[in-house]
Order: structure tokens, then sequence, then C-alpha cells
């Protein structure tokens, strides 16, 4: 006898296909396509600044027990889609994930970020390190299609993964760190390993994107959070390189068959736009650093420039609304005027934070840029 | 009955003059002349790593209780030129010394990094402020002139402050902060404010470093250390602007009569380097993620360039002596063979640290590192 029908999956189990996307702005900008409005969704939209976040958390009793459980990590990452007309949804994990499933084991101690039991700081350690069996993740990947099938088409879903040099500083600091002196000894130091165990990461962070990509997700994003705190030369060799080393391994086209666009964020990496510019992927993250007209003419115009995200500072929410409005006019006018053609690509942007969302925001701050984003972006395409 | 004459004065009391410079190749290459090699100090040169700085804070007590003290604080400051062959002394003192004299009320707590009782975050507390009273700050003064003695002309003394704008991080934060949220808020939220309390700290910070000057420094330079965390055109308005104030009240010409030249160091500040450029100083500072040869092209050519200080990551030290000799000479070429014709001025480099020296430094990797500057630089010098 089959199993009976559950919701969502159709009488022979095969699951349905996903509802057809309602609002593609987000991917028509990721592929440098037109769009009447700019985009916007911010870095850790589903996070503790939301007081259903912070009730979900507790129903969950920690923050792996939100983000191991495909309800929870489902509800919490629709949250922010409920209260605000974002343009994308970004499913909810943690950056950790891959190295936990690497066997290090992950935990987050109250007030104290994530720590992991088994850092890697030896020859033996890393020689031991391997791909982990995609299996260990599935509940990322169930996650990732249980999002996508709630979302019911209202907005694309990003999947993402953090970058293997960012993987690596914790792996080795076997937590947060103010200086990097264990990763970076180690780099200096023992740079054969670091390429070893960058070469690892690579190709673990490969596997997860793709499988996320399989399960669902429409676009992926490699978050290459402490790539900035490495010296010029560094840089390109063991975070650009192993970046590289994950984009040319990734499918091109999703569960849907539709292509699936690649965005990389270096945090502190504007300095090196000409180098990123090589990179297989549609789009470049900026922090609050970098100004977007000057990165415009780096890297966002011509037939292979890519698409600019960013980049707001996420303090600009604490200020009174109609700072905010100003800030966000800023921002949007540093980019200047889109490509506004739809017969061809050119410069686009999609509207983000600079980093992640502060957890003392005011919701309500959050309302106010959303709307000044996309209030001012269209004021913006129908000036002549 | 006139006081009677003590060691270092003449017999009427005015100070004897302060005895010739021996080794002038730092303050040449901040003047962009030629020299037969490349200058070497390090941020921090005296601090934690070296045991016999560990054994004068503990006599001293505390850190303020050492950088209190006139003897104390000579002593830590002529500690690694008596181990290592740096081309230049810098004042041993806090950054947060002109706060603290504006009645702050500052404390170093164990393990903790300084804190202000204080903190500045409203309209009352920032139209409080002032330019404090230099006397308040004699300490600092004559430790430099003690530390100007006692080195007895064997290499030039660099006096020092923080930028308005790092000033004003610790003020509003009340101690070190990972996210700016405090500062920022203000800055958003009330830029007037800030404004107001940026331009009492330029003009402290001006009569600060003048009273350096006059005390005996050779050579003056702001930290604006946390310059780097602003977003594009927040670091135009409220870091450089200020830095710039500051800048254009320093007198020219120290107590001997020599022209005192003047160095900025924006932590993460490469990205602006072309409105740096604009700076009344003859040095900017470079940290580790700046291409050396890059900045070089940008700022360092011409008539008006400005001599390049910088920028090894402190990391490399940790690295075994060969790994070290390599990455030194690395940095050396990335600035490429400085200008060698002694009748003009063209492109220098100061050798230096991207950020200060780490506490769990080996101490005798610090003189590998140094001998390798002036091995390789004199060797890059006599390539043709």
């Amino acid at each position: 006898m089959p199993p009976p029908a559950i919701p969502g999956e159709d009488g022979d189990n095969r699951p349905m296909p996903f509802a057809p996307l309602k609002n593609d702005t987000f991917l028509r900008a990721c592929w440098r396509e037109a769009t009447d409005h700019t985009p916007v969704w911010l870095m850790r939209q589903a996070g503790r600044y939301l007081p259903e976040y912070v009730a979900t958390r507790a129903k969950a009793g920690s923050f792996m027990g939100l983000a191991t459980n495909v309800d929870f990590a489902t509800e919490v990452t629709l949250q922010p889609l409920a209260r605000y007309p974002l343009d994308a949804a970004i499913l909810f994990s943690d950056i950790l994930t891959v190295p936990d499933a690497m066997g290090l084991g992950l935990s987050f101690e109250a007030g104290e970020g994530p720590r992991f039991a088994r850092p890697v700081r030896d020859e033996a350690a890393v020689g031991a390190l391997e791909v982990p069996d995609m299996d260990r993740l599935r509940y990322v990947f169930d996650a990732v299609a249980s999002i996508r099938r709630a979302l019911e088409g209202r907005v694309p879903l990003i999947g993402f993964s953090g970058s293997p040099w960012t993987l690596a500083c914790y792996m080795v600091e076997g937590a947060g760190s103010s200086d990097y002196r264990l990763v970076k000894s180690m780099l200096y130091g023992r740079p054969e390993l670091m390429h070893r165990l960058l070469a690892v990461n690579a190709d673990a962070v490969a596997a997860y994107l793709n499988a996320q990509i399989d399960a669902g997700a429409q676009a992926v994003m490699v978050f290459d959070s402490w790539g900035g705190v490495l010296a010029d030369g560094a840089f390109q060799d063991f975070s650009l390189a192993y970046t590289a080393r994950v984009l040319r391994q990734l499918k091109r086209d999703g569960a849907d068959g539709q292509p699936v666009p690649r965005i990389v964020f270096t945090k502190g990496g504007a300095l090196w736009l000409d180098a990123m510019r090589t990179l297989e992927c549609e789009v470049l993250g900026l922090d609050w650093t970098a100004n977007l007209g000057a990165a415009r003419a780096r890297v966002g115009e011509g037939p292979h420039g890519k698409a600019l995200q960013g980049n707001i500072d996420p303090n600009v929410l604490f200020a009174p609304p109609a700072r905010i409005e100003a800030e966000v006019a800023k921002v949007l006018d540093s980019f200047g005027r889109p490509h506004t053609d739809t017969a061809t690509r050119g410069a686009t942007h999609i509207f983000n934070l600079g980093h992640g969302i502060s957890q003392f925001t005011p919701p309500e701050h959050v309302s106010v840029l959303v709307d000044a984003v996309h209030r001012h972006s269209r004021a913006q395409r129908l000036a002549a």
C-alpha cells in the first residue's frame, strides 16, 4: 500500500512543483535586468529584533534547536515577510552548520556566541578533515524545501553558506576572535595546512550549496564575513581563491529548472573589487565603507559587470524616521539611476544593509527603511 | 637664591638644548628624502610582549600608574630601543588621556580595557564638554621632555594622539565596542551633537599635540583607529574633516626649531586614500589590507605626494623566522624601490605594522623583522 498522501505532495509521493513566483524583482536585479523598483532584503532579517522571533526561539529552547527544526526554521524565515514588503527571503540557519557536520562539536553558550569543542589547530586535525556526508545536514535542506513551499511563490528564497575562509576562522579559533591570531598563525606559519583546510571547506561548501539548490533555493549567497581581516595578497590566496573554487562547482539550475544567481559578500572587501570582478557570480555584496557609485563604475557596468548589493550602515536604523529616509536616499543616489532598458542587461542594485541587522533595532524603523527604498527607487527611475 | 641646578638643566634653570640627532633616517623618510635603508618602528613597540615592560608595569601598579609617572614612561619608551635597532621612538602613553582630562573618569579594569565613568551620551553632556586645561596633561608633556633627553639624540621621538572621531567612539560608548551602536546612533540621530563633540575634540587634540611639540616631540601622529568603521560619506564628514581641523592648528616647528612632520593613520582607511591626500600632513599610515604599490601610485609620487607608513600584519610575527623574512620582503617589494635621488623629494616608505603589536609576540621575532627590513631595504636600493 502506498503511503498516504500528505499536504503538499501528490498521491505517488513526488513533491508538487513549487508555486510560480509572484515577485521576481530580486532575481531580475541579480541578472542585471531592469526592474520598476530597487529590490530590498536585509541580512539577518529573521532575528532577535523581532519579538515574534524571540517567542519562537523560546519555544525551540536554543538557537540550534531553532535552526535544526524544520517547522521553526520555516516559521522564523517567514516572520519578517509578514511585517515588511521585502523582495526576498533568506533561509534561517547558522553559518557554522558545515563545520558542525564535520564533527567539530558546535555549541552556543549564553551571551558568548558559537564555540567548537574540537577546534582544528594542528596537522593531525587538518589531516582528519573531510567533506561531511550531506545527510548530516539534511535538516537544512528540509528547511529549504519547507520554506520554499510556505512562501507560495511570494518572493524568491536565498540559500547561503559561510565562505571557506570564514569557516576556517571559526574552526581554528574555536570561537569568535578579535585578532585572528590562531588562524593567521597557521596561515603565515603553516600555509600548506591552511590550504588543505580551505580546500576541504570549499568542496564542502559547494556540496552544501548544491544540495540547497536541489531543495529549492532560488539564489545562493556566500558570506565571506571575515575576508576583510586578511592582508592584501593573503586575501586573494586564502579567501578569494577558495570562494572561486566553490563557485566553479555550483549547479547552474535550480530544482524548477530556473538558473540560480550567485552572490558573494566580503565584509571589508571593497578594496579588492577589481579582483572580485573575476569571480563566477552575478552579484557582489558591499559593506557601508564602499561608495556604490565608485563600485558601479568599477565593476557594475558593461556586459560582464556584476549587480551590486548593499550597503547602508545598520546603525542608521537607530535614527528617527526622517533621517532613515534621508540616509536611504543617499545610498540609492550614490548608486545612481539603475539601468532601465528592458531589452538589455545593465547596472542594477539590490538594497541591503552592509552587515546583519542589530538585535536592538526598533522593528517599526525597518518599515520606514523598506518603504523608503521602494518609494525613492521608483522615483529615481521616473526622473529623466 | 636661584634653585639648584638639576641634571639636564643649566644654572639659570633653562633646559639644555637637546642632543643632536644621530639617526635621522625616519625623519628624512617622513620628508620624502632619500635614505640608505627603509626606517622601521612598530606601533605599540613598548608593550606587554616585552618582559621588561611587564616588570616595570608591575612596579607601577597599574597601566595609568605607568603612563602618568614620568620615570616609568621614559623607562618603557626606551626598552624596545635597547633590544632592537629601531629608527624611531614613540611616547608611551594612552590614547584616552585627553577625554580623561575632560573629566570623563578613565579607569582600566583587569582584562576589560578602558572604561569611562561618565560617558557622553546626551545634549547636556556634549554641551558641557570643553577643551581641557593642558596643565591636567602636564604628566604627558613632562614625559615627552624626559624621553627626549634620555634618548640623547639616538633616534627621533614621535608624539601622538587619538583622532577626534576615535576619542568620540570611546567617549560615547564609554568603553570599547563591537558595533559602535551608541556613537553611531548619535551620529545618525543627532548629527549636530556629534559635530559639536568632534569640534571640541579636534581643538583639544591640537592643543595636546602642540604641547607635545613644545616639549620636544620631533614628529606627531594622529591615530584614527576607528575611522574605518564609518560609512563612506560619514568618514569624510565625521572623521577626516576633524583630523583636518587638528592638522590646520598644529605648530610647524619643534622645540629645537626643526620642522615637525605629521603622520595620519586611519585603520581600515585605504579605500579613502584619495580623500586623505588632501590632508595637511606628510605621512599616511596604512593597515595590511592596503597594497603599498597601489597606494604609492595613488598618493605617493609627485611633488605633493605623501610618504607611506606600514603595513605588515602583526600576526606575521607568530610565524617562524624564515617566513617572517619572506613576508617582510613581500611588503617592501610591494612598495617597490624607494626614491634614491638625494637632490629631490620622492616616494618613501616607513616600515611598520598595520596595527599594534600583539602581547603574545615572541620578542626574538621582532629582531628578525627589524633586521630583515634593514637588510632587504638596503639591497633594494643597490639593485639597479
